[in-house]
């Protein structure tokens, strides 16, 4: 558990984001999340699939992992901040957890299962933030194979 | 990766299910599944959340996890089969990897996101075995905190 306060979702996503960059340094899929509860940033994570060679620790699910067995009235005042809009699994883990409000960094690069969230009745956010664009755009030129891989595609 | 070969679907649940009487050997939420690929066990899973203080190795995933990362062609002859029906999470990572097809033990003592996986195009098999009802009926008689836990109650 990390006690870093943040003021605001872009402080949070500025956590995410960090995740991710350390990801793609790292030779993974550069998407990161933040778990974010009564303002402090309760545990982070990163995909996996590279560095652990994981197929289901995608930034939010690691960071749900990393967080550890948590009480659902911790989950229910939480917040899910991650840096790309979440695929079905994670989207799924959210539900599972009863998370009700989602940060996105951007969905441009890959849309998820945010109507799936809306229509459960989670609160989702999209930042559209111009480095998180970023980074997936140069990854995905860099490494499509990886990347459709990723999200279950040939 | 294995090579038992399984006859049918009852073949494969029995795999499953022997999984999950594992796992409350261990003290675990007794909740198991294989992934079956041209007849053969490609993978076997439990829920993990006693045994690794996981929060996101249910049965399901574990399974994925541990046939490790498959190229989409593989997933796409794949059968998940589960002693029990699927959470969101479980449900989602069916869905992100485009599994066609998926066999239940059960869903009596829990019923999950079937009906997505249906609306997606998902072919959904409900055996409704009664080894896999009395395991579960037993383990949520003995255990309400951890089953609630595990589905995100309180």
């Amino acid at each position: 558990m990390e006690a870093r306060k943040v003021a605001d979702d872009g402080g949070a996503l500025a956590v995410a984001l960090a995740e991710a960059q350390a990801g793609r340094a790292e030779g993974g899929i550069p998407i990161g999340a933040a778990l974010i509860v009564d303002g402090e940033v309760r545990a982070v994570g990163r995909n996996r699939r590279v560095q652990a060679a994981s197929v289901i620790r995608h930034g939010e699910t690691d960071c749900l992992e990393n967080a550890g067995r948590l009480p659902a009235a911790v989950y229910a005042r939480a917040t899910m901040v991650t840096t790309l809009s979440p695929c079905d699994m994670c989207a799924g883990a959210i539900l599972l957890y009863k998370i009700p409000r989602v940060v996105i960094g951007e969905n441009r690069t890959f849309r998820g299962a945010e109507d799936l969230l809306r229509a459960r009745g989670v609160e989702v956010v999209v930042l559209d933030d111009a480095a998180c664009v970023a980074l997936m755009d140069s990854f995905i030129a860099a490494e499509p194979a990886l990347w459709h891989e990723d999200i279950g595609e040939a």
